[in-house]
């Protein structure tokens, strides 16, 4: 049993706590009876802890240096990122997205609605935080997501794809949308939308039809009724 | 300027950061800049505190004691709770929403697809818990929002409304529903979905056609899908 905070194994693994350090060493730290499950399904457990004997045994004190929850959990395994796969089938792509809470939430709508690849711009949030990885819960093994600069990646996209953004002013109405798949669907921040360096390489724009007393929706309810329309 | 932090207005006003004393006093809480402008607008000011000259000058110290946010605002309101008006319109029943994210959520969304009253059983979170308004962005004060016992209300909405809930085994799929207005729908916790005495009154049943690779989507992300459609 490992009681000591200064355990060098344990101050190692706690730094990956830091997105910086997630990606100088490829690994993160996943937390939860249910998604240390099934980070060994998909083996990319690196070492594992529990308060219990199942795996390693650490005291609270230790587990809580590990964690980034308020309740440490009673099982967290050190994994290697997920491989990023080739971008296939239909796409949604992440511009500046910052919110852990909604990235996980649109992670969950685009198994519903058949996404196959994510694509992350380098601003948006990390997929490893611990927050995106319990808002996903454990649906992060069902889909291909990888990180790229997205003006460099779209151009490639542009031949292939037919690409869709959002646009209140000069889109088209949801509804009224005939998708043309293979679809990519670019989606922006909250706060500030699609830049618009990258909506140019949209082929069409939509927007949700609203109450005008709504000033706008979260963006991952936004993200999710397009998915919603684009796969009946 | 108010810096002691034992200032009698100061310590009973920061107690309404705690629900008890919001349902005793029928006062809340309001932060941020744009909150405290909405508050002012609908007449609801009790009080107002500011780290500038634009209300009470209060101290950062005394600010962050009647804040709930980690870097305390610069305005502050305290309020009365905004009047409960009578049912009417188009309605959504939330039973035992939890997250304070997802019930702001579902108010924007509430708004966005012109719900016209929100019912909240009494074991949903509080409408005035700081993350609640903060993540309504001041759109709270454009929608009927009430609390009241389900079992006690859905009776009396059974004559006038026809009633939808979700029903992943015997619903119809959301897609093929011609609604019915005026229309009152039921939503569940994300843990726990409707409670059966409550999905009882249900006159139709509802289920989002999703990938089955994804076990379940957001609630508010369900939610905004069904009054997406519902409204078109």
């Amino acid at each position: 049993m490992i009681e000591s905070l200064n355990n060098e194994r344990i101050k190692e693994y706690a730094k990956l706590n830091q997105k910086k350090y997630r990606d100088d060493t490829n690994m993160f730290i996943i937390e939860g009876t249910h998604l240390v499950e099934e980070a060994f399904k998909n083996n990319i457990v690196v070492d594992a802890f529990s308060l219990d004997d199942k795996y390693t045994k650490v005291s609270e004190e230790v587990m809580k240096k590990l964690s980034n929850l308020d309740t440490p959990p009673k099982y967290l395994a050190i994994c290697n990122k997920i491989e990023e796969k080739n971008i296939n089938g239909n796409v949604l792509i992440l511009d500046g997205v910052q919110d852990p809470g909604n990235l996980g939430t649109i992670i969950r709508s685009s198994i519903a609605f058949n996404i196959d690849t994510i694509i992350l711009s380098n601003d948006s949030v990390d997929l490893y935080n611990t927050k995106v990885l319990r808002a996903t819960e454990g649906m992060i093994f069902n889909i291909n997501i990888i990180r790229r600069d997205l003006n460099e990646i779209l151009p490639n996209l542009k031949d292939k794809y037919t690409i869709y953004t959002t646009n209140v002013v000069n889109g088209t109405n949801l509804s009224d949308i005939k998708v043309k798949t293979p679809f990519a669907l670019i989606m922006g921040s909250e706060g500030n939308g699609v830049k618009d360096s990258i909506a140019s390489y949209a082929d069409e724009s939509v927007y949700i039809s609203m109450n005008t007393k709504c000033e706008s929706l979260n963006v991952g309810v936004a993200t999710s009724i397009i998915l919603y329309e684009f796969s009946k």
